[in-house]
């Protein structure tokens, strides 16, 4: 019986998303087959393995059922599941055609298959991954533009500071997650192939006489084009650059991911209700409260931003590998190299949900800015007083204007006091007008949107 | 269907051991069912729910079966699983009583339940550990005895430095073992019963009338009674003690185990050879290699090692939680923590078995404390010489015996030489030796397994 | 030069407070002098140092003045300050009584010094965090009692939930703060006495014909006599446990400090202001902004909790370590040690002007619960409507009724409306107080505080 | 008084090294008043501010001579240094010019300054890592051209497992070590230029009647130029790719020369002995055992690999900042964001000096293959053996070797038994020849090296 160790019940945030079945058990158990194969046509592209012996171990990798959780316990035996997976493999190819069942795993190691495996999945995800963000971005870009101009207070260190434009937000959330994409999709997925110790010796063994620095380079070259992946420079089991760069773009998507929801959970409070996610019938729905529409969405996005880093961190330390391939580094690998995976493409599928139907209530926005009574405006108060009272007055009086109000004194009068008439009551109106006051905020969002479409997700 | 996201596949380390079941999410479904079920039985008891309508909870919260992949989509909707599964029972019960079905869930909140189920996993999870430790102490115990007085180099910095006893290293590996165990044990694993915010206001309202504090206190100890849990201080849903300790003693359990993982793993290299991993017939095989016997159980253990801390770290992270309940914070805790469970309590079941068969060659520590033709008894020498030659000339001559030896100069007559026949030719041969020079490592041994029987695992 | 790498530039939060001394450089070079003279004067004890040595090399450690940075640089060569100070201390005492100087670090080792030293400031600097904690919660429990019964919004998912009270918030952070005093305070910090390689050969060689299992027990407690350290189990050079636990505890503190700063952060918004950080002149101004008052303390105390999760998770993972000396683990374990002590030092300093400076706006507090014109109590009026109208109608009613509120429905006409005058005027005015809803939070409070003074700082 | 928090001793690994002073206070100081000076120029140049008055203000933020110590000590008071530094700056400019003291940080704030001297700092100190990483990379070409042939033992999982050459496995680190350069050369280091909130509304408010877009795209180019330091997409206080590629990029660097020292500290062992750090009079020496040379430079970059990780995690979670600026995610980054820069500095120095003086004991490397009796080719027998015997007969027969030659059967000798006479002598020696089996080692050296010279540090 399978206990069902993990079916999602603790991780909502990518439940049910295309992620986490591109890098479930299964897909994982089916990547380790394709790679099996993969090597086998490789080879007989080479000459060193006959052909119809790789069809059928093709065919058998495709049709072949084999038990997930089997190979799971298996695994305990040797640290890792290939050994178990070739055996499997090995007897069903065996029931088609027992000479066929030489060639499987021929030459080969377990690290070769299992990363070209994982190789395989995180190229598969990292698209889905690219596809989401890319979906998160143009529904951005349209909040951007729509929202261009419309203005609302800037918050530093919880307060509000001067205004700015929720479109200014928007288009910088934008940028963040191209930034993310960017980084993702730059990341190289190249095959591994080097044989027991990195040397290719049992390949070329196999092969028998051939010329060793020709072959190996046209094995790996083969082997690339068989599964779509890369051609490394060297092997790399005890190189393990492919998989820290996987958790820095990983690590850098949940970054730009959580800033958003971030934002969002501030501007959802019942205090602020600047924003509303998007309406679902019976999302964000409490056990408890029934007038509760909880942020859903962006809750998800960042449980899921508070865990990858620390994975991806894990990443970076199993690099630190001895010898030509690590007694447990390597397999302390695959976990959060799988759950950095699921939880920023997880979070990528609830962001672009999220962007794509937030509401955004102009209203409020303006509402809060005019709480203050003129305190998000006395950057520029102080800068326009400074020449006719001096700085350090002019600060003061600034300084001064939301205590004053609260106390009963308008703004205007009081810069019309301060300023003995200098100030025309225009002039007075306009600088303590905040929507007069987003600076180059509108200019910002356009060079921003500038830059062209979403990058497409890598083509494999 | 369900993609099958994680059945252990990538983490042998665990899969297959009593932990993972403990932990995985049919338990973690069938906690939560406990936690409704012992609810209702706590208000009953205080007469606030009829007795008839807390038996048919009870009942039927173990007897239903939900699919708990369903549930995990369901819970994508309100970011934890609470309310799909407070739906379907109810369903479940109704189908029975409709009445009884209107008690259940009565004035709580889904943390309550799931902080609750939490505990009940996390506490049962904790006595596998827990008990696992102290199988290990045990076998450490015996192999502290066995080899009490069998020398071998003491390392450092990857370097010979002085003789030591595999008696020590066992009776070192054995303290750490019992320091989490007793880390772990002390943790405290408390119900949860806050209501919507943390006032009980709900249990109240629905308990009617009832004496706010003397109900609140009673309902507490009553849900702590019919779970077996701990009575909290105060309500936790924002005060994470219980998690960030769960996290801290999990990760001095990996640590603990990780460091025997460490040494086994010097010890077991080719040009070592100290100790062996327990015959298995099969297990360790490579694919490639006949001859080799991977040392699997430490290579499991260390991949779990290099993996808790950082998962810790998120736990508390995760403490930094805002508000009443947090927004991400409390969602982002329940995978990390069942994998610092289930990473830790696999190590230690594989630790147990490690310890229990570890296979000591005596022979090898003694040829390989004999490699260095007396290096390793130069702070011996040193201190010897040093009051017949100085200090600095002392440290010279002994600094230099393993050189000179190289170049074909016995150590022995090499003293002779330096002390100019001060010390007798017996003196220098017990100077040389490096068994007459472990220090009181025996009594130190001694002294340590006197600390009597292991530590119970908790009783709950 | 000195260039200066580390004065408190970047870490605001510890520059200048008295745990960032207490761990600095200087004082970590005054406790290796430190652990060497307490190590002769133990020695001296029983009697295998002359009493004058000790005493000579005891003044000399407290009179002499090394120059940290020479120091600094001079470990570069044996990647540990040890070697340095030892020379240094030697020629130092050779200056005064060149016998003397003999017995300096005698029969000792980097490690024993080095570990020994650390546990000498640790302790010191844990006796200021905890000092710090206790004000803390102090002035919590003043706060707790002071606003027992101020009601205000219960805040979940970031939304209004149901109300609560200041004093239960703030009697739940004096518990978090409370349970990591308690936690720091139970770290054990032990002398380090092993010798080369755990053993105490190097000792026992040096005092001649002793007992090894006595003396070594003697030596111990003696040397732990000497620091006001406590006894180890066994030399723990490779069994990090003392380190880990204040791993362990510290990220506690951060944790428990960071929730505090959280939950003000979001009171202290603009939108929200309902507490405000200890107004001091001059502090938190900005640069720009004349009327800002930043929360500097809660930045200060949520900058470190940000920081010390990570580090502790690097004690962790350094406790893997190898051998009887790791190559790198032990070296590691400094910085990250070090920062956890002085970020969560800091952090508590800091935290404890803040709760005892903490200005509450309980007018804020209730204006805020009015806003949401009954959604705040819609847990109740479902409760109380569910006997009347079933359970999902109660539920539609009270969820529907700040919505309907905004059309410009008074919740108490719904009320009346929805229930065909079965709720008399005054029971639907009582259901829709807020502040008649506060659940058992007032004896939850009680119950927090009856559990007695604060703790002491361990005694050392 | 300075007490001295930190001048390096408790990380020798950094301990005066170029990096150590790139990144201290002092730098940081001299930075955040560059950056000042920066500004004014920039402004000046645009026509916004008095060309003298910039003059003034640059010459004066090169010679005044600020107290680091007082400054960290004020920092406390707004959370950050640059306001205490804008004070002092002014004051000491208007002690020369009262009016250029106006121009001072006009229309700025403390995040502009703050980071766009950060950046400043980081890309000097980029440089010099990326320049230690370049000698590194070329030394270990020279290794790995000299030892293209050398064989020695591969082993993976802790044992001999197939051949392999000393030339591919310092390839192979060269490999990492230009993947880290190429990607700390590829990190973008901009100017922070956004205003209170991001907008620039304060710049252009004094550049008066500028049109914004026109005006921010200019004075952010004119700030670049005057830096040396890239254009923005767009102001980047709340939106951190920059710091969290700086942390991946470190962290990639750590990793890459952490795994040299995993490596180093394997083959430096007494039982193997296969290489030997540069030899230094007084380098490794050990306070208690005369014959020690420890591996020092491998221990302090390993004990920098083992830190970094954790501290990059920080950085991306410090990303996850809310609103327009963070109040601590930001502040929380500079300590880490500076110990990633000198830890992986320190270490990349390190390792440049252990490359350029490694000892290579190729005979020791020989004499280790030889040890196994024949296992070490156990893949390749079972290889030629299988169309003899049959896949599993031939794995027996190979997989027995090594314990047969421990009973006294000689290799050969079973070979020739086994095989039956098909084989003959010389065939049998060849393929017990470690050195015939080591694949495509040598043309895999090749290539890689083919790559053409080492990538140069960016040019800023």
């Amino acid at each position: 019986m399978n206990p069902s160790p993990d079916s999602g019940l603790l991780s909502p945030v990518y439940a049910g998303t295309p992620v986490e079945e591109a890098v479930g058990d299964t897909a994982w158990l089916r990547a380790l087959l394709e790679a099996e194969a993969a090597l086998t046509r490789a080879q007989a592209g080479l000459g060193t393995v006959p052909a119809h012996a790789a069809e059928t171990v093709t065919a058998v990798a495709r049709s072949v059922r084999l038990d997930v959780r089997e190979i799971a316990l298996a695994s305990r035996e040797s640290a890792n599941p290939v050994i178990a997976v070739v055996g499997a493999l090995t007897r069903a190819v065996a029931e088609h055609d027992a000479e066929a069942a030489e060639y499987v795993h021929r030459g080969s190691t377990s690290q070769d298959v299992f990363d070209t495996a994982a190789m395989l999945v995180c190229s598969r995800a990292v698209r889905l991954v690219v596809a989401d963000l890319g979906r998160t971005a143009d529904a951005l870009e349209e909040l951007a533009r729509a929202h261009r101009d419309t203005p609302m207070a800037g918050r530093t260190l919880a307060l509000h500071a001067v205004p700015t434009t929720f479109g200014l937000k928007a288009a910088g959330w934008r940028q963040s997650v191209r930034d993310a994409a960017e980084r993702l999709g730059a990341v190289r997925t190249p095959v591994s192939l080097g044989g027991a110790a990195g040397t290719l010796a049992g390949y070329l063994e196999y092969a028998g006489g051939q010329d060793p620095g020709g072959y190996a380079e046209r094995l790996t070259a083969a082997y690339a084009r068989e599964t779509g992946l890369d051609v490394p420079a060297l092997p790399w089991h005890a190189l393990r650059t492919p998989v820290t760069d996987l958790g820095s773009a990983l690590s850098c998507t949940a970054s730009a991911l959580g800033k958003i929801a971030a934002d969002v959970q501030v501007m959802v409070r019942t205090e602020i209700g600047e924003v509303g996610e998007p309406p679902v019938a019976g999302r964000g729905a409490s056990s408890a409260m029934p007038h509760k529409r909880n942020p859903v969405l962006a809750t998800l996005i960042r449980s899921a931003a508070l865990r990858v880093p620390a994975l991806a961190s894990v990443l970076h330390q199993c690099a630190v590998c001895e010898d030509e391939r690590s007694a447990g580094a390597w397999h302390a690998e695959w976990g959060p190299l799988r759950d950095c995976l699921r939880l920023a493409g997880g979070a990528a599928h609830a962001c672009a949900e999220l962007a794509g139907g937030l509401v955004v209530h102009a209203d409020r926005m303006r509402a809060n800015l005019d709480r203050t009574a003129g305190a998000v405006v006395t950057e520029r108060v102080a800068a326009a007083l400074a020449p006719l009272l001096g700085r350090a007055a002019a600060r003061e009086v600034a300084g001064g204007l939301a205590q004053r109000a609260a106390g009963g004194t308008r703004p205007a009068d009081l810069l019309a006091e301060a300023t003995a008439g200098a100030l025309s009551p225009e002039r007075i109106a306009d600088l303590l007008d905040p929507t007069a006051y987003t600076g180059a905020a509108g200019h910002l969002v356009d060079r921003a949107l500038e830059d062209g479409p979403r990058p497409d997700p890598p083509v494999r």
